[in-house]
């Protein structure tokens, strides 16, 4: 290896470890820091990300990064170092492109723009937060003139998060989704007492929740001797390097889809980054493609595996045994269809896979209305509102449970929703091309062997970490481009036979 | 403030919040990390060390120091600013007098010796560790030589860890409770049969043992909301400021000492960081004066208050209802005489107050004669049990339990132990002091009003942070200056109270 590339990965290590112990920091601040700790932690991590932007950005780095290039050119293009060469050159072009006084504005923005959100919230009062989201708005469209755009301020934010896609392509991408879904929508509301989903809410005693939910993903593939799962208010994913990927859960007595399916979720995140090649280790390939692909698979595993018939065809008497009071005298079938019960609801982290890429669609619309100027910060409420209304048919009570039920807008970060519904297709897409591959899929997930499944996605996908574009991932995968194709024929499917052939139309 | 000043210390705050990253990561390695996490941790403290190492040496620093140095010259020798300016400077002169290599040498020497250290251990086997032990003997004398010393290499390694203190003095201090300690172990042994301390090995629930413990440091004045306990292998207090001060314990069902008493021993460290003053945040003063002054705090808490008659007075009717099982028939003065049991024992950690200081005089005494060369490491062991036994009456049964018990010589370290005795030490002396300007001290510690003495510790040390060296605290709030007088009057006293009027002689 060249003395420039060698000095180059160094630096990328040391980046990549400060980077990861701010992780450990973030870890802790939501696990087990106590409330005092809190302005200590947040100077740490100032600190901590001042320094790795700082040595990351800096001309040594560009000098090196130019060196390399000129020495990796005769390299394959899915090689190790070539790819460490290009997607380095990405993020520090990004990364200098954003001006130092922009990136502190928006971390003032955002800090200061938080706990009104959150009192905003409390009070379903939109106009409190109405000033700070006009600046984030303005901040987005800055970021957006910074990074620079042919077209649409939208696409520089999206190229940051997705690389490769455009606005154009996700509003036809969406345009297809809306087709599909808003009559398949109405289908399942018109069949609605074909599923009774009455078994979830009858009590199930917290701690030996957690307990199954781990013993759960340890079976599905989740390595405990490289993670851990712990509780908080909002489950995450966190990783520390490949020995160490932690995962975290959530957990209520009064509604058992919580636990479980948050576990399994997370740790499709988890068994990803645990996939990850020791080969890229310390590198800016440690990591998932992209937001959208790694939702593919926290998607896939609680979704397309956790929510399948094959999965509680295993599962379903080691969960009778866990909590035989709540599920007495119910059978495998009712508790299958139970966890796939699908209704019209206001909360997107609450809503049902039918249902779940309407509620992006809605924040993809409403965040370029807003990026381009066509729609007002004052009129949002009720261009969601109504928005709400014609794709789900419900009304919404107050903000609270409106335009103020997530947090992503208290920052400045638009662009980042999109990815959610990217991830369902793209684990759609993946999931088609492993069924082809392995035709008895479904019989390997009724007998318990997870394994075979998740050796299909580390070779197809994790080990690559983020070598590939979402687009190149899935040409390389699945011989096509992100299309949605998969996901329609999934839901049609599934939701057809659950809720009676009329659906499947 | 002067422009020097102030960009000196936004530096120093840089550094402090990247030792304290350094120092939630290592608290995260001993509680929660997986398995898994060894190597990427290793990274990662490397990484954040050197930052810290390179930033605070740098040349700017430097410059600044000698800028600010020249500014708070007229300052009153207590005043912050002097005083950060005067610790920074022995600071960065002892770092960089360290040549860069050397420091890397010692790194990889504890490293590499670590496990054969553990290894000899397990297998109660001298040889193994002898030529690690040889070269750590070697590069003490090269830290030695590069930190420079008037007569004897040991000072210079003393005045790293306890400055102001030299080996003569400490010395005269050693023969001096060598002289008032040995009798006073020979006249407990004979009257071995008048305290029976059974009663701690009957059984105490571990969980109730945890919460029972945590109940009382909080009584003490442990505040949980800026800090929290877990369980580790080792107790250890680590800090991450002053909202976020840490503590650990273990646990043992059949010996009831180990976790209370560990609590508490932690939790005095713990009150002397939570009693810092904010003012100090983020400078090199955020700290405890030294190891010895440190430990002074652990062990005036752990000894001085928690094994006194007054504190059961206080908290034995609670003990009882949290263990009526293992209590039953058991008086407060039986208790109380039960945790202050004493006899001579092999190790160092399980020692009680009359004789741990011979454990340290021991080591103190070996450390130095393999420093200067009169003892050779293969001699060690004989020299070891030979000293025991003359101390303490007792054959060591092999090396496991002898030599090779502490951890401490597997890295570059001598001069680390002598804390431990320093601390009884200046506890005595502090709480005499104490004891004169609070004198119905114990009538609070009866009652429960823990926070007299708490208030009296906090605005005489505690706030001071490391602004003192040893001496210059002790001076400070005794009027004189390090002393074992008050310590030996101390244990004459009560184990002459335990073990009958003969013994107080």
């Amino acid at each position: 290896m060249s003395d420039s590339l060698q000095r180059l990965k160094e630096i990328l290590g040391e980046v990549t470890d400060v980077n990861r112990a701010s992780a450990v920091l973030t870890w802790d601040q939501e696990t087990y820091m106590p409330p005092g700790g809190v302005a200590n932690r947040a100077d740490q991590l100032t600190t901590l990300r001042r320094l790795a932007h700082v040595r990351f950005t800096s001309e040594e780095v560009g000098r090196l990064l130019e060196e390399a290039e000129g020495e990796v050119g005769g390299l394959p293009f899915d090689s190790d170092d070539a790819s460490i060469v290009r997607v380095t050159r990405r993020d520090y072009d990004l990364a200098r492109k954003l001006p130092t006084e922009l990136v502190a504005e928006i971390a003032r923005a955002g800090a200061t723009a938080r706990p009104v959100w959150q009192k905003a919230r409390q009070d379903s009062d939109f106009t409190l937060f109405e000033p700070y989201l006009e600046r984030n708005v303005e901040l987005n469209r800055k970021v957006a003139d910074a990074l620079g755009y042919r077209e649409r301020p939208y696409d520089a934010l999206l190229d940051r998060t997705e690389p490769g896609l455009t606005t154009d392509q996700l509003e036809a991408i969406f345009a297809q989704l809306k087709g599909a879904i808003v009559p398949l929508v109405g289908d399942v509301a018109r069949h609605s007492e074909a599923v009774d989903d009455s078994v979830l809410y009858r009590g199930f005693d917290p701690d030996a929740q957690v307990a199954y939910a781990l013993q759960v993903v340890i079976k599905l593939g989740y390595d405990p001797e490289r993670g851990r799962q712990d509780l908080s208010t909002h489950p995450f994913t966190i990783s520390f390097g490949p020995g160490d990927v932690r995962i975290t859960t959530r957990v209520s007595r009064d509604f058992f889809n919580e636990c479980l399916f948050g576990s399994i979720h997370e740790a499709g995140h988890g068994m990803y980054n645990q996939g990850i090649g020791q080969n890229l280790d310390r590198t800016p390939l440690w990591s998932g493609a992209s937001p959208g692909v790694h939702e593919s698979q926290s998607r896939l595993w609680e979704n397309m595996v956790g929510r399948s018939a094959a999965f509680w065809r295993y599962f379903y008497p080691s969960l009778r045994n866990a909590f035989p009071g709540p599920l007495k005298g119910v059978d495998e079938e009712s508790f299958f269809r139970a966890v796939n019960k699908s209704y019209p609801s206001l909360i997107r982290v609450e809503a049902d896979e039918v249902t779940y890429n309407l509620h992006i669609l809605l924040r993809f619309e409403l965040e370029n209305e807003l990026l381009e100027g066509s729609l007002k910060v004052a009129d949002l409420p009720e261009a969601w509102n109504a928005r709400i209304k014609s794709y789900l048919g419900i009304d919404v009570p107050n903000d609270r449970e409106g335009v103020l039920q997530d947090i992503h807008w208290s920052g400045v970060s638009f662009a980042i929703f999109p990815g959610y519904t990217l991830g369902n297709l793209m684990g759609a897409q993946l999931m088609e091309k492993a069924r082809k591959e392995l035709p008895d899929l479904d019989g390997t997930i009724e007998r318990g062997e997870f394994g075979v499944l998740l050796k299909w996605l580390r070779t197809n996908v994790y080990r690559h970490g983020r070598k590939f574009t979402p687009n190149e991932l899935m040409e390389r995968v699945t011989g096509q481009p992100l299309t949605a194709e998969p996901w329609i024929a999934y839901v049609r499917q599934k939701f057809g036979a659950l809720y009676g052939a009329k659906a499947a139309s």
